[in-house]
């Protein structure tokens, strides 16, 4: 069978799966999930194999120790990730919840009822863990899921989708509801583009810019995905000066190479004599590259240069650029022009001047007196998140389960025809 | 300039009427569709008079007289016209409304807000009250729009357009907010299937099959349409026949063209020669013609044949397909097999039979014991629509000034950092 032939059967099977599960119950779908839990720690010797095999490979591709270590699997994380697919089985089953409800004075009775997407087609790069999280998040919302894991970790994917079956078979659900590709052929990832023939509802690339670039530009299917994180903490002239130094030594340095980190530091010129020095000090002294605007090279001895490229630059790197404003209007404006509506946070004890912030910056989340890396889904209490999402239709932020729905209308009445 | 520049050019402006309605306070957009209404019924006569060229055009073109019903306006009409955007006024206002409110154990307190969309390009034949209809649903809900009439009621939404203009600027707000593309030129469709240079945000097709099939095709920004409306209206066995009669009748009949109306109707084998037989004769006697399976034709003297062909024709004219069905799971497999899901019906007593229906029916509108005419916005309460989504992402169903707002999380902390 040609790849492209394959790929159709794919998505075949997968709209049989879907069905599946849209009609499995809640139990049904926690007892895969509980299922697929004990799978992968069941499992865990032959998922460290595959992984050993697939770590082997990339060392002698010499590839970088960091994606060395975003690809090894330890008995550690392997433990974590089943933990994660419990508290998945352990979280609100979305589906039939009613998210709204209410009467016409004709008496029509309207219930607004969460329903599954579909068929998910989920290209991600070398996290082995992303198979295990997102299969979990499908079976929660009960969506089909195709799986295109990064070539480099192929063989833990396999192994890790050998539990991900066994949990769903056990809870009588058919495989075929989550299928991996097994193939490292890149052409697998241009036939799910083209939506194998209108069976996938959705693509969400997770990974790096090019992927997602890629993917937005060829899809013919529409796509959820965020591009970056290009985020600021402004610090008002009201700000708390300690809790200014540990929310943005936070936002920076807590993981430079996640998608909430902060990339540009405002500060108010009326108070930056008194905010920024103490800020710097903590930043540099935890091993951070400031490049400064000239109003922050001035106060700050030895600060470099922020260059124009420097205010778009997600460096996901120890590096923050720094800038002086004359205020609330500018720090907003300077959001909206090189944010890319990702997270955005102010620090103020005003609460006039937060509320002002959180209203007017387009961003999907807007925090005020809080760290940029609570961007995740986990920390919103969404039991995971496959993704942030900074498109502005149908998700945007944190995407869990919830996220992963849609709804239908469900209308009672008592023989109503309309006039 | 050329088209491309001009359309272009359409596309930049309507990014800085987004941003101004954006941040425009309810009260702001509520004057301007106020003023917008008042300026429908000022400019009633050159709306007329220019309404009045294009059906001269049209007439000498010889459409049918049905399609000259669709484009002719009359004093009433526009008052009707204005009346709508009075209500679309008097709607509350989605922008700003938290649609949860959550806090987390750290004590962060989580609230997700409505935001608009941005900018739509919405593209329609040819009912002139779309321009107004369209208009008011983005302005309520801080969207701007770039309008693309139907050529041939191209000067009708010129002059309506003027009026919405008017309201705007009555308002303070910026004309380019709601734009009109002037030229019948069709390749100005194609520059706005493009995005003008990432400008626009959604599209949303407003039209016949053909229309929306060229943009779900061709467009290479999101699109929200809805192709057709294959529903069915299932009698169970334990349905009232009176409520039977009057239920079908009116979701066949009450107007034949709507996307809500029922096409097919399937009929438990079990109650069919109870059913049938009244529900026939009230269609018939109404002008109805009944094409029949083997089963129906049995029970009804004179019935057509339906040929395969019937099962997925959207006829939109006075024709009824039925089926005599073996109960609830063969009119689901039916339904599931057939249906566009867009609207689907169950007449019954049995509640537990009318809730699985509900229950596993795949379709953004399920009713029980109502007619299917019922798919529409206003009748959900939801002051006007633009169109009902066939899709299931975004919004499913009728889409309202609240079905076009996204959301973002605005997180309060009190200096909270990630551990």
């Amino acid at each position: 069978m040609t790849l492209d032939a394959t790929m159709l059967e794919m998505g075949r099977r997968a709209r049989t799966g879907a069905e599946a599960l849209r009609t499995a119950t809640a139990a049904t779908r926690s007892a895969a999930l509980s299922a697929m839990a004990a799978a992968l720690r069941d499992r865990a010797q032959p998922i460290l194999d595959a992984n050993a095999a697939d770590v082997d490979r990339a060392r002698s591709r010499g590839v970088t120790e960091a994606l060395i270590d975003r690809l090894a699997l330890t008995p550690a994380r392997i433990a974590a990730m089943a933990g994660a697919v419990e508290e998945v089985a352990a979280f609100p089953d979305p589906l039939g919840q009613a998210t709204a409800n209410w009467t016409r004075p004709n008496g029509l009775a309207f219930s607004r009822v969460r329903t599954p997407l579909g068929v998910l087609a989920i290209i991600y790069e070398s996290r082995p863990n992303v198979t295990a999280d997102a299969a979990a998040l499908c079976i929660r919302s009960g969506n089909a899921a195709i799986l295109r894991s990064g070539s480099d970790c192929l063989d833990s994917a396999l192994a890790i989708h050998a539990a991900v079956t066994e949990g769903l078979t056990a809870a009588g659900l058919p495989g075929e509801a989550v299928q991996l590709v097994d193939t490292p052929d890149r052409a697998a990832v241009g036939a799910l583009l083209t939506g194998l023939g209108g069976t996938i509802d959705l693509l969400i690339p997770r990974g790096g810019r090019s992927l997602v670039e890629r993917v937005q530009a060829e899809a013919r299917v529409p796509v959820l995905g965020h591009l970056e994180g290009m985020n600021h903490t402004y610090l008002h002239a009201s700000a708390d000066p300690d809790m200014a130094v540990a929310v943005v030594l936070n936002a920076k340095m807590r993981r430079v190479s996640v998608c909430g980190a902060t990339e540009t530091l405002l500060v108010d010129r009326e108070a930056a004599g008194r905010l920024l020095p103490p800020v710097a000090e903590a930043l540099m002294a935890a091993g951070c590259e400031l490049r400064g605007d000239a109003g922050a090279r001035a106060l700050i001895p030895g600060m470099g240069e922020a260059e124009e490229a420097d205010w778009s630059t997600e460096y996901l790197a120890p590096i923050l650029s720094v800038k002086v404003v004359e205020g609330l209007d500018e720090a907003v404006e300077h959001i909206n022009r090189y944010g890319s509506g990702h997270t955005e946070a102010i620090v103020a004890e005003d609460s006039f001047a937060a509320a002002a912030f959180q209203s007017v910056v387009d961003a999907s989340i807007v925090l005020w007196n809080a760290s940029t890396q609570f961007a995740d889904g986990g920390e919103f209490g969404f039991g995971g998140e496959i993704g942030i999402s900074t498109s502005r239709l149908h998700a945007r932020g944190p995407v869990g389960a919830e996220q992963l729905t849609s709804y239908k209308y469900v209308v009672t009445g008592t023989g109503q025809t309309r006039p």
